[in-house]
């Protein structure tokens, strides 16, 4: 594995010479597109043995040379925008070396980070946040007049972010420079859907324009003078503009416009970006490049190579990693789904641009009119579901944990304030791995149990998932499903109670111990009661199921029998269901029940293998046991 | 106070033919200006007793009345952006006699209901969701084979905030009819600002290019065909519309564009109601409004009458509630913060469109350079909030605690993450009153806990508020101060010990009951300590001051003097401070603690008289009291 990253590295000859920043510069003209090459192989070797993000960052190889060919590193600020195609940028900034453990525990990010470099101006993640940051800079640079570069590179899928919008609009009003780069491949993860798209399509095909455009300045100045209207026309730059241009929309909105650009062609690239510098404005350039760029598969299918396990270079199929092979929950909530909706013609999937990620692809062939994929735009998925809900549809909205973040407001304030019904199905839930901090599903359940009216539920296993979307679906209220990245959990297959809301199921009922698990937690808490009995204990398992409203009920009937009370979660503590537990536990004087809880801590997890990550954090079933029995034995001493 | 809303009533003569749902529908076109100027007067005489939002009210009389004669109510679907220009439309939905008790506890809401009538759409109180929630609407109608009209009425203020532009791209895509009106009046509940607002300025003078228009197609008619150019020209309806047409910017988007409408006139806007629901597309009309309309002293100063408490009709005073005049929590920070920033050059100021509703407009006048008023856009606020910080500045955002909410996502992920220091000034944190369930502040506090490396800190009376902020603005991490609408407390006045970080402040140090509270509940700790005292019980106060991090320390000591512990706070139970502190003694094992929690319960609080429902929801010092002692009786008797 390491070979081949080695090979790569020696292989290449102009990238050897660039080892810390700003060494591009003294690479000539006439070996740039050499050095496109060497990083792309560079990049396919290396992405091949650690997995990665691969297609949007071969798509922006020339694009990071330019600016490092125009900017000064770490002066000037450059802000990536969800930060996924930063690659070449850590590269050119000393950074070659980190790739052999890229995205690994302790490793290279696959994200900019400042701490990481100080060539990372700015910690991306999420979409649609760079130019914010980046006017944040440029107005602290004019404040302290100070004399720097501010750039951002967005792409068009980040720009249906209404945060993008936001800052664009405030953007214009800036009187002095920054430069946005529309990184346009017209592509998020998968397509890109709605008016801006259209427009930017529009638009990359008004290159021909120009032709027109010099045609008809000469045709005005054969043209007599005098006739007004004629003459206003010649006059009004702004009309002109209007009817030439391309990019007229963001010169509507007060920034000016330059393009659309040839993204692999270095030297149109180092023409816009140095004429954009000097101007004293917000400046737009409109980059066309092409995702996957270099490598035969990926610009062929994109989608699959955005971010991808290790793979054989040669086919580009993914090496798989163990022989077991049963389907992950992404594909179980994507079958149930469509199977569903083939009975219950009201249901409605929504998405914001995660159609394969979130596997409801299979649902849009099926029911394409049923299907709804608005972008990256989670505040607009959310409202639009109520309103679809109100409309009379049984809308599922299928989002990640960590980006549902985003639309925590529209939760609490269009959904739940009148208590409308809407599924949520929170995909990658809990410790997501490689992609760190940013991406970590490890809040959602504290920030969904301060919503009133929300139910919260969490599968044990496939079949259960199964059981409480179909439950879910017909649930006169907003209920959310969070599942975890990954292999559905078979075990457990002989409970298979009844979804009853609110109700928890009881697995196993003993004595002493109590585990109350909730999702994944199940098969961990499965596993740590196993190796208790085996030292002798005897230990109660409840699958939580609802983690809001919990079952008081049943709690209220095992707490005498049980001494010790354990939660064990995947989400951080603060406002979890531990401190739900607790509470309950207070509020009704169980002072002789002793608690014990398993969850995150209050922190930001970050990147590495997520079994690793568990372990290191002490929710793998070892540490479990090992933490009940020294509280046990504590206990006992006292 | 009656009289004069009686006066009203009877006094108009149209108006009391108005009743139910689609009467207006009767009333003949040469009655309309009578009617309009009836429905002012009927807002005027009603809200100059019970106070709400008048300026923008008054802007759609006209809007509001064309939209009823052209649709059915309750077939058709009205989603009102943000909800506090829906007056004339519970006016003429059969909602009059509600007005006597216009946003009370119990009374008419100031938004629209769906609870309230079946003629109100969707539930509003937030900016930027109308369109989303009217593309839901649509999109449920077609695919249910409905025919109802779907309308959206939405602000140009409310078209800064990003969900707008998300919901706008998406509508794009729309192949059925949906109509948003755009109601333009060039405001905010300030001056509007950006890109977009500058354009649509443009967009308001262009009226004049109607003359042009017509003045280019005759010269172009009479030239010699054949001339490729000015061929194409002609035959490209786009370019054509480019030259001529306002609005352009959303036909790029995608959209069909009428206007500029002069919002004044019923029969132009019945004119474009008409032509825009026989599309088959998503219609956007620009409606030209004048806020405050009708009301001279609105007029010119619509800020002030945006929401306004009641008044005199004649001079426009607002009433004076009570004789005492001390300053607000908002006149304090904006004193404050002019003062700190004069000896720290470092200091700006953020706000999303509310600088004088958070005081700001203080600190704008004074320093416009270091001011930023971002428009209603809570999330790229923030953002750039952390981009000034990275860049050196010292940003201080102040927002409404419940418009926090919205920017979630960016705290988390763009502050928390790499803990740069911005500071959150908190406003009308709590029960702000009369605006009902959307505008409540009682969930800050549970979502920032969720938030590693966040201070949450809440001042208990003016000169403490003041200290924070001193302390805050040169804390080195993200740091939030919380406090609540309405008067400064200035009791408690002895006590000034400086702000140590993480360090609550020791009141009363006696034993027994110990009162933990942060905040304006202080005050109330304070009251309820000097009750239980009369009663002869030892009680302790401790004001919290950190939220987050508490002062464990202290508490530790505190614990074994001390059987009962309190905790008071002006916010939801789930994942609040008091779950904190239930979850330290439980970890701890002071199983010899009797905890007694003080909070609002895990539910949306509606509208009234904020003192008033702090008693109904059991958080005024005399509910307290009585909680501890029937707690205390209990716990004797056991």
């Amino acid at each position: 594995m390491e070979d081949k990253i080695k090979e790569a590295l020696t292989a290449s000859n102009i990238l050897n010479n660039i080892n810390k920043p700003n060494d591009i510069k003294k690479v000539s003209a006439d070996e740039y597109s050499a050095l496109a090459t060497e990083i792309r192989e560079f990049l396919i070797s290396n992405i091949s043995v650690t997995g990665g993000h691969l297609a949007s960052n071969l798509g922006v190889v020339e694009l990071t040379m330019a600016l490092h060919l125009s900017l000064n590193f770490p002066e000037d600020r450059l802000v990536w925008d969800v930060g996924h195609q930063a690659y070449t940028h850590k590269i050119l900034t000393g950074r070659k070396e980190g790739f052999r453990k890229l995205r690994t525990y302790e490793g290279l990010s696959g994200f900019p980070k400042i701490k990481e470099s100080d060539c990372d101006a700015f910690d991306t993640g999420h979409s649609s946040t760079s130019i914010s940051a980046a006017l944040g800079l440029a107005k602290a640079r004019d404040l302290q007049k100070e004399n720097y570069n501010v750039f951002a590179v967005i792409g068009d899928g980040a720009l249906s972010g209404g945060m993008s919008f936001e800052a664009l609009n405030n953007a214009a009003r800036l009187q002095s420079n920054m430069v946005i780069i529309l990184n346009d491949n017209n592509m998020s993860i998968n397509e890109n859907v709605g008016g801006m798209a259209t427009y930017l399509g529009k638009v990359r095909t008004s290159v021909k324009y120009n032709g027109f455009k010099e045609g008809i300045e000469r045709v005005l100045s054969t043209l007599p003078k005098g006739k007004s209207v004629i003459d206003r026309l010649r006059r009004s730059k702004d009309s002109i503009k209007r009817l030439f241009i391309p990019g007229m929309l963001f010169e509507d909105m007060g920034l000016t416009y330059i393009g659309p650009i040839d993204g692999h062609n270095i030297e149109q690239l180092l023409s816009a970006i140095n004429s954009a510098k000097n101007m004293k404005e917000a400046v737009i350039i409109h980059v066309i490049t092409k995702k996957g760029k270099g490598y035969k598969l990926a610009e062929k299918n994109p989608s699959k190579y955005h971010g991808i396990d290790p793979f054989i270079i040669e086919t580009g199929e993914v090496k798989k990693k163990s022989t077991k092979s049963t389907i992950s929950y992404t594909d179980k909530f994507a079958k149930t789904l469509v199977s569903l909706a083939e009975k219950d013609e009201k249901i409605v999937a929504i998405t914001a641009a995660m159609p394969s990620g979130t596997g409801l692809i299979k649902f849009a062939k099926r029911y394409p009119k049923r299907f709804f994929d608005v972008g990256i735009a989670e505040e607009h998925a959310v409202t639009f579901a109520a309103g679809l809900a109100v409309g009379g549809m049984k809308p599922v909205v299928a989002i990640y944990s960590t980006f549902l973040q985003r639309a925590y407001d529209q939760l609490l304030h269009d959904v739940c304030i009148n208590s409308i019904p809407v599924v949520f199905a929170i995909d990658r839930a809990g410790i997501v791995g490689s992609d760190g901090e940013t991406h970590q599903g490890i809040f959602d359940i504290s920030y969904l149990l301060t919503m009133p009216n929300m139910t919260v539920m969490a599968p044990k296993n496939g079949q259960e998932f199964e059981d409480m979307l179909t439950f879910a679906v017909n649930h006169n209220g907003p209920i959310a499903i969070r599942y975890p990245r990954g292999k559905v959990y078979s075990g457990l297959g002989e409970f298979r109670a009844p979804i009853e809301y609110g109700k928890s199921e009881l697995l196993y009922s003993e004595k002493d111990i109590l585990l109350l698990a909730y999702g994944n937690m199940v098969e961990v808490a499965n596993e740590v009661r196993n190796q208790l009995k085996e030292q002798g204990y005897s230990v109660s398992l409840v699958n939580v199921r609802f983690v809001a409203p919990f079952d008081e009920e049943l709690l209220t009937k095992l707490l005498p029998t049980h001494r010790y009370v354990v939660t064990l979660e995947e989400n951080i503590n603060s406002g979890g269901f531990g401190q739900k537990i607790v509470g309950f536990l207070c509020k009704n004087n169980y002072n002789d029940n002793k608690y014990i809880r398993i969850s995150l801590p209050d922190a930001f997890i970050p990147q590495g293998d997520a079994d690793l990550l568990r372990k290191e954090y002490g929710i793998d079933a070892q540490s479990v046991v090992n933490k009940i029995l020294s509280e046990v034995e504590v206990s006992n001493r006292m």
